[in-house]
């Protein structure tokens, strides 16, 4: 029960949904709907506090039939007609993944917008950026975050586009493996929960957990996105750096040593994120190599994604927080803009604008940097920078406002999920 | 240079959009321009024979820029202009997942082609349906096949929205890391290379690999659904089931035992998808905590994703194969139907039809069985089963071909890719 | 905190010993030893319910500290002396593996003296061994149990082992990495927590997992042998064959389907085995590329070494009462012996006796199948395995005997825990 | 036959082995094994080169039994009696797994002699040591070489304590399932091949790939030291760091920015890795629920194993060559002492053994690094260090001279493998 109650707000919408169709196939009368309407009312009434009832009914599907029977009378053991646990679980899965699937999206936009407003704010803020972790080329810190702008609004859609396919077809009506000889309107059934059409092969829909693995795929490469964020701010916080200011709500203090506060939120996101990582491989592994029709094993993905998605969604509001009270320390960076020639580069390209071959401007730049040749001011080259998507401060902006637009126009596009709108 | 080379059409192609950018830029006049199009047509003649050149330049970029140094002089030295390897090979790995992203979906439509048609032949082969590895209920055989046909599409479909989604930006232009402050029109390379437009964040384009993942992602799911039919197969074929008249071609005997013939075939495909699967983990491993800016472990992901590939390219072709192979033994499989009861839901369901409440049902038929009541022949009753996506064989024959109409519907419609589609 | 938790004996136990080398080293007099130890009684006493306390103190580590310093006054203050949280926690880990290694390879003895025991009742009971999920050859029922009892065996031997090297050095005293100024004797420290020495560099000890690492791919590779087991048990299971008597403690009926008894505690061991295997790449994962010196990532070993070893040991004990449970169905195995000609290599074998080459006796057998001809009995033909740890009931008998006297005589001599002997 | 090549020399002793059983057990007269013998003996003079012959033989087995015919006459057809290639293929990979273990672990010495020699160089390198990627205390460079010593020297005992292991038990003898008929002295033939006894269960040798897994694990242990080394070995040669002298050797130039050395070399080295870890991931997705006999889906592990093996050997080599051309800037690393107050922790320390408790003297070096009150020379500090295994130049010395003694003393003990000596 305590794996399955995460699944309580769509069971009773599926519940609601199964009566209706019984109800047009004339298993049920209106009275008895109306009936199964009242007693579904009651449990979610009886249910709001969120945590399991102490039972010992082996799942949550049993146990809300008890309670339709206790509630509703005779008419709850009509309920299971033409179903089985194995087209219901597998309806309940691919609801949560439509519903998670969308806050994950919805948690990507709000990152995206924290970093892209930021970028602006950090427009003007030039330091080196890195390749090889060697220091490459100067660029503004606007810039650096908007690599992870662009990585969430892209995940975010992924996301929303993965749920629109999973609302394409609904599993229930397939029964234990083989469908019913009772023809309900699995139609109607899909349609009063939020999906396209039913699902065109029995033996598929009960077999396989496609929107689980697909939604576990999506949140990995999400997260490799933010361990890479946590990476760099680490690296940005090093103690010869001294880049960030790094808020001290997100760090700890040292057992032994007086000198230091360590920057464990960064590490812990790191640290976290493999969990998510690894849900996918875990979930891959429970999959392979199983026989068609549901097997027992199914069962054990429930706590993968379920976990994996909680946590993410965690993960993605305290990097929210984060962000929103990062701060940088000009003046170091400044100091690193003298190390390592970052300026070779743009220096090499100015030699090109002047006609030179870009393999014999590259030899040159690389002897005038041996001969001690100076440049000039790197900060003021980031400026220099032309083409699109480039690290100078008037790209930041540019690209910045972009997204900021693009997540208030599709923010008000999107279509609200009905059927776990209340759902806390 | 050997585990590069699978891009050279890819290179190619680039270098191509690249000089007709730098002509619009200034940089190359039209002679120019001529000049490296006519080396590309000369390198690709010189490569048409597919194995690496023997050389000891670094990668695949660094000896076409020599070739085109030696075929077309001096200007070659300028081809690199506003570009590094970093944006290069991003842009490269983009454009192989599109062109793989594509076969591979093309694959599943010829596998579900194969499927669907054979579960028309199928649709009147009645067998025991199976959960948790028991006999479950009567359902045809074309049934099962159409669960594959329906999972083929379904990878081929989110493969080809994939494909859309890596279309939409494109990384040229991106640099090192930061650009260029050479004004070079990415619209222009972005179009000619067939992508939508030039990507956002230059950052994000060269330290990131998402179109790999998703890809290796995509491939892994399908690759769970090969293995499931191997398992089935190989259970089908079981020596005391009989059910499929396993093809030779595609099994082989015993060194010890004169009385086998071995499933090699399935369990050759069950064995080697998990390469396919693996290879994701590999190239999350690969990523996980990496810093923003291009890192030489990413070198490291070519042959990942071409390998597991190239791997699932031939297991969807086998596959293909051995379905047109298949046959299955009526007799067989007609005998085993008299195991396990497995009319008892239908017969549980006509009791639901005349009027009792399903749990009343379960219980009377779960009675009859025990005392030995006997019910109807199980094949005939496969024909009951009304709901849409069942397992009757009107059900099969109408679910099939509805998918081979929208196969060759999909077919009609799908745009061909230009920049490979000499490639062999 | 609850992360932590089950870490409080071995906490108590380190406190203990450092106590001790403090009082060596002058830092502490005997008074305050004294009294360390009896505040360490008394919070071993308080928390002796098992549940983590409510607090907001920042770890385990810390919650210590403090309650030493309330329950025995100033010289709590002193109590961290020479010593950081990070060598701390790599010291409890290490212990935590020591115990938990030790435990589950008793779990391992057990599990393997029930299978040897039943391997010795059910070695006269004949059926199709198989290869390539094709019957093969006549053999044992036992001599399959004991598949699995010398597995167990071998993977119990390996956790013996493994926990003999990593008592040979304590990581306690290495400090938060360089080790300290402060002249403590390590080596008392490294006795009386059970070790032979103290580790030789503090870097290595304060930066690296290994004993997790290599419990967690020690269990892995046992939870793939608890994973075969339970395919086995299914297929034997299945509805045609019949040959277990699968015992209903272990099943469950159908929600849709009368006549389902589904063996679903097996599918279930085989679905949760996934999580330990999973385990082992997660923890890989987390520390991949991480950086020389202790960081926060690797807190986030503790759950996934915790769980998995919990986990694990919950199934085997499951397992071993499940094996108790088990019986088989002679009947049907016998009738099972008829199919897929599993008398040849025996038959073969017969010919090679009477001079005939291998190669010749393999085509004449498979041409006597082909004319049909006949051979003897095939349940008698087990008993002319020759070979050693073969499949015949002579072998079962004298490998089971071998294994349970192995047992015995390693379970008398196998050192007993000392600072975890009345954890639960 | 490329994938199972590399196993011929085995094959060729496990023949050999075979033969001599086959006399013992009268199958064979003496001419007939010196026969085989003979031929064996061409087999091997002509297979010198390396490469493996174009053939269509379905395996190497099969090849080489074909060969045997050739060149042996009649008696080849009878070398595969009381024999299967299910446990020829078992004993060949434990062969290899026994030799190769013992080639890594050789290689563990190399680079851990490599690593204790430098260590000594660089004892008096005194630079910032890190946790949390914060400066946090001074150390030896050496006392950091020691790390990685350390984790080889642990890595290869356990490795020999795996290949010990492995030694134990042969699984040849064990048929195809479930031995033999045929009263062949598998003792005579586990001797021959360098094991203690034959396998107690025919089943369980021809069902697992145990050695393998081990084996993939004990290397995957292995890299995530590897990709510490390279993570420390890149952050160190950080621009602003330049701690390294990197060896130009190991570097590469960038194609874009004429200002760039790049530690190419160390990222392969982390990137590479990934392959290894990812290996024993493959291996266990490979193995995970296959039902007990030979399965085909075990051919699959072959060349995991064998490619895993082999990089990690390649890259041990370099690592080993590494660090011989790696050198530091001592300068640069004295003016990174400066940083972070990383003399706080043997500062508070100093008050301690004063007689301060230790949590009022963290308090006071807390305060006084707030008020800027300096404290004594950093680098001469490290001298301070006490405990066993610390950052002191002197205990760098002292364990590396300890280490370098004992794999002396353990080369020299090490008995030699015989049937794959002369192995290239």
């Amino acid at each position: 029960m305590e794996e399955d109650w995460f699944l309580l707000p769509f069971e009773l919408e599926l519940q609601r949904a199964h009566a209706t169709a019984l109800l047009e196939a004339g298993i049920f009368n209106d009275d008895e709907r109306d009936a199964i309407g009242a007693a579904l009312e009651q449990i979610k009434a009886e249910s709001s506090q969120g945590l399991p009832p102490v039972s010992d009914t082996e799942d949550l599907h049993t146990w809300v039939e008890a309670q339709l029977v206790q509630h509703a009378g005779d008419v709850g053991k009509k309920i299971h007609t033409a179903r089985s646990r194995n087209d219901q679980v597998a309806t309940l899965l691919k609801m949560y993944a439509i519903d998670t699937g969308g806050r994950i999206a919805e948690g990507c936009s709000q990152l995206c917008q924290q970093l892209a407003t930021k970028a602006i704010a950090w427009a003007e803020l030039i330091f080196p950026l890195q390749t090889h972790c060697q220091f490459a080329a100067p660029g503004s810190v606007g810039f650096w975050a908007l690599r992870y702008a662009v990585a969430c609004e892209r995940a975010g859609r992924q996301l929303d586009g993965a749920v629109a396919f999973w609302r394409e077809d609904c599993p229930l009506g397939s029964g234990a493996v083989a469908g019913s000889s009772i023809p309900l309107d699995r139609n109607t059934q899909a349609i009063l929960l939020g999906f396209d059409d039913p699902s065109e092969n029995a033996l598929d829909s009960t077999s396989t957990r496609d929107a689980c693995l697909e939604l576990l795929a999506n949140i990995a490469h999400l997260a490799l996105h933010l361990q890479s964020f946590a990476t760099d701010v680490i690296a940005f916080s090093q103690t010869q750096f001294g880049w960030t200011k790094y808020p001290q709500a997100f760090g700890t203090g040292s057992s032994m040593m007086p000198n230091k506060t360590n920057p464990d939120a960064m590490e812990l996101l790191r640290g976290e994120c493999n969990s998510i990582v690894a849900a996918h491989n875990h979930a891959m592994l429970l999959m392979k190599g199983l026989p068609s029709g549901y097997n027992r094993d199914l069962q054990c993905i429930k706590p993968i994604v379920h976990d994996a998605c909680r946590k993410l969604i965690d993960l993605l509001e305290m990097t929210t927080c984060f962000v929103d009270a990062l701060a940088f320390d000009s003046e170091k960076m400044q100091a690193s803009l003298g190390y390592g020639h970052i300026e070779a580069t743009l220096r090499m390209e100015q030699k090109v604008q002047s006609g030179m071959a870009l393999r014999d401007a590259h030899h040159a730049v690389a002897d005038d940097l041996a001969s001690g040749i100076k440049g000039t001011d790197v900060a003021k080259l980031a400026d220099t920078y032309q083409t699109i998507g480039s690290a100078s401060p008037a790209e930041t902006v540019r690209v910045a406002k972009r997204i900021l637009a693009r997540l208030t126009s599709n923010g008000d596009a999107k279509k609200s999920l009905t059927w776990a709108a209340d759902e806390s």
